[in-house]
């Protein structure tokens, strides 16, 4: 069983050096030894967090000549932004109907004690 | 060298039963065997599931005798959501930024031709 998109997108998330390159890329697509330039690893390191990236489907490559330049895919950021966006927003909503709640049970309370 | 808040948000987030239970938590509070009643796994896996959640701060829980009570922590959910939000709309703006200068480039070139 392949695991999900989402399940890549947040493990590709989930390490600060992915973090980086992407962060990187967000000001333009990089070349792989742009990207490894400014982290404190191995280049076959950097390939290998570049081809997590790629397998998320975060980040797209192209080899042009001898050189392989990377660039984000940003429909993979925004799912991953979306489905925790749509979470945060059902939690705030239920927090909100317990706050209509409370207040309303408050109110009842306050009635019944001066009639 | 303990990973970062965001390296342990991500990595909780990466696991389909960890999101369900998350997805569960969004409508309130549940108890452990709760969480693990429609999950295919032992008790034991979810309590695991759970630690990560903990550990990630995303979920808090609390024993109240012998019941086990988690739900959401939403600094954590937002936390992560920013940070997507802030790359993506960096990147978007690149983009736009492209599409200006794009345009201008061949208003230049249009001008160019038709003097």
């Amino acid at each position: 069983m392949s695991p999900e998109p989402l399940d890549r997108v947040f493990q590709a998330l989930s390490d600060p050096a992915r973090r980086a390159m992407l962060e990187r890329l967000t000001r333009g697509p990089a070349s792989v030894s742009e990207l490894a330039q400014p982290l404190a690893m191995s280049l076959p390191a950097v390939v290998q967090h570049i081809a997590v990236l790629e397998g998320s489907g975060l980040v797209r490559t192209e080899k042009i000549g001898r050189v392989r330049t990377c660039q984000i895919e940003a429909g993979s950021l925004q799912r991953a932004e979306q489905w925790i966006n749509e979470r945060r927003i059902q939690w705030e909503r239920r927090l909100d109907r317990l706050g209509d709640y409370l207040a309303l049970q408050t109110k009842d309370e306050t009635k019944g004690k001066t009639p």
